[in-house]
């Protein structure tokens, strides 16, 4: 061992000993005849002190030493005269007898600090250097104790975490794959998963009752900000339960995971809500319940005024901005511009303005005061508030962009507090999602997705209107806004099972192209079961307050899917090429 | 829920209770106006009772069950007249009440039993049925176990796991990659990881100090038996340590698995073994010490008796068969055929029989009694032994040829007990391997591996004989005559690093191209650092007392990487392999 103790480790309960330390050179200070160290690894800081007049030698080692260079030293602790509260090792410094360079460093092209100096794409190219600084380091760690806890709880309760196939088969009705070509099955391609969904439900179909894996799944779709191509998901599987089984278990495991990372306990339920409120009070299935600001509907009381807006609107709505009576004119006309930006794409905003000098808004000549009063006290607003409105012919997209606009003035008035938590189950979505285009009925989770029991009837049923009103045994884990979990109880009746693909269009042959090798699963004794999947690195993003996940991936990639340290995807041999029967079409264009 | 309790949770104590119960159906019997059903779940089997008079409709259920059905009871917990002392819950029965028909289920193609009549194809091809074995399912459950284990083991001494990419670079030098298409960076490819060898030692870069991580890694070689296309390492890495803090952790590990797992308990340090004594007693680096038999070199005994075969040998060397005295000449010459079959490829065995008539064997006309005596007894053997003895003008691969002997005698005398453990680490490897084809060394281990310290002189050295002499700062962890863990102390000062690649015969530009980032990376102040990787599909088949891997991986792959459940690898699209800019160029053989 290079080292008796870690950077982090001493304390004045050690002065007087002798020490060995390693690490690296974070920062050096010269101060009549001493210079000071601070020594970094994982663990923490430790100042050093080399007295010049002790050696010639140290003196000279010293002199030498330069940032990030990889030191060991031994010494002795002594007590600080002026001790540094801020951190742990901070009421002790280590005096230097010995001093050896383990590694010199050529300058880092950032500072290796909590606030580095390096712009992103730097930072990116040397991951390993932006990997030692402090926030990365703490993220990491996070993430460790996140899995550990989960695995740990999930263990308890009886689950077995089972690895299943990275080489498998490509999956029907998906995102993209992505694929590799097999050597010795020339011609053919193995997948990677988006997902372990068929193997766990395999699994239960052999019996092994509760099912997890923290397991990396893959998708080849076009990277937004914030999506990787490769993820990692807490994916579990259960047999013989019902919803509220799985919101109890994982309901357990979320507040394990509170408790055993956070420190924060929830004594209470966690808030359920079903779909359809969360559209009408938070325009999100991914309610934000952080904050107030619920959307309120006034469609009725608007209609027949002879605003043409409100009369042709088939849902108007408003949130209040609580003291936003003060907004400016110039601040509501920004706001109006936010809206109707494409990612929004909202047609306009009114607003009621609830000052001093009574109420105004931008519909005055359509309403009287106290209709306006009326309206503004609906959505919940006081006197000092300012009402934001908003009118559309579809319900969904209209209430979808009240929500967005109620975030973003959330984040504008500081509603949405980093280190505050609010963990919401969100269930009772509809089953299937009817598409104008193809005039057909998509599963909105996926074919393998139970109808609510209530819901069977209308599920059999062959009327358009009764199979939108069929709502699937299904539900979002939701935490501030965000959601980073989903699950559904899953089909196992094949009745029931038939009638899905019946009702997505397949015939027989379809559904058994599709999906035979599961049905055929089923034949054999398939036990009622259900599952939930959550997003692991947003998960522990979340835990940590950060709204990037990138900094809780110790090697993520850009928005182009490249490894810009690694200089990943890149070039093949052509031998290798031959070898797998595969050749590129690709034709670099002429520049 | 669909039950109140588990098949594998009633006991005596629970008589008279009312519970639910739910599973398959295992077996079904009837005597004298009652069926006897055996409930089956992960958890164990219940017996139930459906009494033939409670109702008329029960009794049609019971009727119409099949093998493997899956049902939910209701019943009372009554004790068993005869009680079954084999089973936990064998005191007790359930009378049934209800009986619901959960799930139907067709014949399955083999027995649901631990002793199937299911020969491996039909079983690989309903993996699902063949997973619900017991088995299989304490197979997998042991491997959670393991891997929880190792993780709480490696998490409280401090480490972190990490997950690295699985889309990365292509590994340099190393065995073939499988390669994944890149869609949205056109003509290029991803590879996936061989072993996380690179991220790890970036990681120690970084400042991480102590990594773990239990992870898929994947080679795209010819497959032997139980080689399996994608395997799980237990991969580990830790900064400023030598040698034997590395070994002390993770022999730390093997006893906390050892002693929570198996419920062993190692008290002694484990034996260690330099490679040169681990060829010379045992004719391989990965001694099974379970039993004796070691070799014995007689070269120098055995020279100048005008027997050429031993004259012209540069080994020759033997061991002693305990009891083998009776051997017949059939059963020796039978030995003679085995070892010279081109897996082991001796040119024949040579033998002594220790009888009750005095030394026999089979060059007896080149030496005398006393001679022959002294050869058998310097090979350990006494009175009733046979000595089984090989000569060769390779000592190393006599050795092996010896050793593989000294393996298949163990085996034939059962020498070799599944429920003994001997762990052993072997180290002392020699650094380099020198090829007469290409007239090179190759690096033994990979060329981050650092030479012993007190070798660098010879390192430094022009004389070919000087660099064999060069022992690697590397090391095995054996069990039981199979290497499960490998791992080194890695290079860390670049003028040994740059020796290294001179060695290798690289060129400057050589190294920097295909260990430019890796060696860029040491240059910001790289600490000293080692790591070892266990093969963790095999430490759990060993730890199962199986031979085999398979039925510790849920989902594996035959010999030709296909996946005979899921039929994979497949065909893909012709629209999907445009969007990737690849054309296949296989041609299938005209029939």
């Amino acid at each position: 061992m290079f080292r008796t103790h870690t950077c982090g480790e001493l304390r004045l309960s050690d002065s007087g000993k002798s020490v060995t330390l390693a690490g690296w050179v974070q920062r050096i200070r010269k101060m009549g005849g001493m210079s000071f160290i601070d020594l970094r690894d994982r663990y923490g800081i430790t100042q050093l002190v080399v007295d010049d007049s002790v050696s010639k030698e140290l003196n000279e080692t010293a002199e030498s030493l330069g940032r990030e260079y990889v030191i060991q030293i031994k010494g002795v602790v002594v007590e600080r005269s002026s001790k540094n509260g801020k951190i742990p090792t901070g009421e002790i410094e280590v005096r230097i007898n010995e001093m050896k360079v383990l590694n010199q460093a050529v300058t880092p092209p950032f500072t290796i600090e909590d606030d580095t100096d390096g712009g992103e794409d730097i930072r990116a190219k040397y991951r390993y250097l932006d990997l030692r600084r402090g926030p990365l380091q703490r993220a990491l760690a996070l993430r460790h104790q996140v899995a550990q806890e989960a695995r740990r709880f999930l263990s308890d309760e009886g689950f077995i975490e089972v690895e299943t196939p990275v080489l498998m088969n490509s999956t029907p009705e998906g995102a993209r794959d992505f694929v590799v070509p097999s050597r010795m099955n020339p011609g053919e391609f193995y997948a990677l998963p988006q997902s372990p969904q068929t193997f766990k439900q395999l699994l239960m179909v052999a019996g092994y009752d509760r099912y997890f894996q923290i397991v990396k799944c893959f998708r080849d779709e076009d990277l937004r900000a914030d999506r990787q191509p490769e993820f990692t998901q807490i994916d579990c599987e259960m047999s013989f339960v019902e919803r509220e089984d799985i919101l109890t278990t994982f309901e357990g495991m979320a507040k394990s995971l509170f408790k055993n990372v956070l420190g924060r306990e929830f004594s209470e339920q966690f808030p359920r809500m079903s779909y359809s409120d969360a559209m009408n009070f938070y325009g999100s299935d991914k309610s934000d319940i952080r904050f107030g600001m619920k959307l309120a509907e006034i469609t009725s009381m608007v209609k027949g005024h002879e605003f043409s807006l409100f009369d042709t609107a088939n849902y108007v709505g408003g949130i209040a901005v609580s003291g936003g009576a003060e907004y400016t004119r110039k601040q509501i006309d920004e706001l109006t511009e936010w809206v109707k930006r494409p990612q929004i794409g909202a047609k306009g905003l009114l607003y009621i303005r609830l000052g001093a000098d009574g109420a105004k808004s931008s519909f005055d000549k359509y309403f009287t005061q106290e209709e306006i009063k009326a309206i503004a006290e609906k959505c919940g607003a006081v006197n000092g508030d300012l009402v934001l409105i908003m009118a559309g012919e579809k319900r969904d997209k209209t209430q979808e962009a009240l929500g967005t606009l109620r975030i973003e003035m959330g984040n504008r008035l500081g509603l949405r507090k980093k280190d505050e938590f609010a963990p919401l189950w969100v269930y009772d979505f509809p089953l299937l999602e009817w598409d104008d285009e193809t005039q057909r009925f998509y599963a909105k989770h996926h074919p393998f997705t139970s109808p609510k029991p209530e819901d069977l009837d209308k599920f059999f049923s062959n009327k358009k209107e009764d199979l939108e009103q069929v709502f699937a045994n299904a539900y979002d884990f939701v935490l501030n806004g965000t959601e980073i979990g989903g699950g559904s109880i899953r089909i196992y009746d094949s009745k029931v099972q038939q009638r899905m693909f019946e009702v997505l269009g397949f015939s027989e042959e379809d559904a058994q192209r599709k999906f035979g090798f599961i049905i055929n699963a089923f034949k054999f004794g398939a036990p009622p079961h259900g599952g939930i999947a959550f997003g692991f690195d947003r998960f522990c993003s979340l835990f940590g307050g950060q709204e990037s996940i990138r900094d809780y991936i110790a090697f993520p990639k850009n928005n182009s899917g490249r490894d810009v340290m690694l200089d990943t995807p890149g070039k093949i041999d052509e031998a290798q090429m031959n070898e797998l029967f595969i050749k590129s079409t690709w034709v670099p264009p002429v520049k």
